[in-house]
């Protein structure tokens, strides 16, 4: 058995996430599971480095998957890609050791989001990015994202109600890059909790429409409760875009 | 009454082209009208700057339309943008002279066609280009574009069997911009014959695959016979860009 690593990219719309939940069949994870299973004719679990929520999109998830296949993995990537839907595609494939998990292995990850801020709708772009109308305030999302850098507890900032788990994580950098309309705001962090991006990022967006300040987030952070923090973005506006090991 | 320019954006994929044909109520054409019939209750007819073909794009169509309104002209485009689909944008909205009219004032257009050249499918621009698998030989194409500026009889490539009109067009430009696995090739001319753009991109990717040559460009425009160029590239790679007054 050969331990292959994979980056996937996929367009999320179609899709109930990444992961398997009981057997829809409706899943990313799914469907590269049933191609390899007609490959070698038998079942083969795909690992992948963590969920990423419904309609959410990725160009660098990484998954890995032990299997028996004779040629080389070149060949193994354009038979899966043959096989997928326009919505998935394997971008890269290598054979690693037989101990490396995508998700148990990974440091760190990236999240982009991108938002459409302009007064006309994003013909184009309107299934990856998220719409808002009238000016944000840019410097006071910036400046807020400061105050989210580091060690915290993040608890304000996830719809997980009952955990045991921490909620504890580390984010090493926020960047936002604006091009034209079009604000990309990356997440480099170690680890991210259910939906903890999508709610960064509406309630970076209500500081930037000055219903929120920045000056809150401390006070939203210590309070570790969920109504404090701002609205859940939308998923299609949600990308994972790397994972480190 | 008011004749008023606007600039249009469209997705392509859900419409029937541009143009109304019979009342089948699904091209952009119709659309918009019947917003501006909600609008004011009473027919006005939106006169584009030409057809588009069903699933072809736009970034830059021009259409324009006579109408009372008494507001601003501004307040007029957010009342259609708030009322069209999301498929559809109004980008510009301007008062024009009376006579202005989109089609028969239009002097020159430019034509975008968006080739994925690369192994790997193109999961997010799967619908704004047409995907080609193998090394295309780009200076090969650029040669080949060559002989196609200038006035030639462009008979050979247009579907339009019958007709008396004049096949005859002048191009002025054809420019080819790679980025990464994208090449973005626009055409500029003063007009172009139904599936024109789309026809020369078939026989241009002909000669980038290396099946054609790029010698074979004046014998195929003399010939006036369609089956002597190439394929019919998909409409799904194509968007009206601009159109020049």
């Amino acid at each position: 058995m050969t331990n292959y690593k994979v980056t996937i990219s996929y367009d999320g719309k179609p899709y109930s996430g990444w992961q398997k939940q009981g057997n829809t069949g409706n899943t990313v994870q799914e469907r590269i599971e049933s191609i390899l299973k007609s490959i070698v004719n038998e079942d083969v679990e795909v690992f992948g480095s963590g969920r990423t929520d419904a309609g959410t999109h990725a160009t660098g998830q990484v998954a890995n998957f032990h299997m028996n296949w004779l040629k080389t993995p070149k060949e193994l990537m354009d038979t899966i890609n043959d096989n997928l839907p326009e919505t998935i595609a394997i971008l890269n494939i290598e054979e690693v050791d037989n101990r490396f998990h995508s998700r148990l292995n990974a440091k760190s990850k990236i999240y982009t989001y991108t938002i459409w801020n302009s007064d006309i709708p994003p013909v184009f772009a309107r299934k990856y990015s998220f719409w808002v109308k009238g000016k944000l305030d840019i410097e006071a999302m910036k400046n807020a994202s400061k105050h989210l850098i580091g060690q915290h507890d993040f608890k304000s900032f996830t719809a997980l109600k009952k955990t045991k788990k921490s909620t504890v994580r580390t984010i090493t950098e926020i960047d936002f890059k604006e091009d034209g309309e079009k604000i990309i705001v990356t997440f480099h962090g170690n680890g991210f909790l259910y939906q903890m991006v999508r709610i960064l990022i509406g309630t970076l967006i209500e500081i930037g429409e000055g219903t929120k300040t920045e000056k809150e987030i401390p006070s939203i952070l210590k309070s570790k409760k969920r109504e404090n923090a701002g609205f859940t973005a939308p998923s299609h506006g949600l990308e994972l875009t790397k994972v480190f090991y």
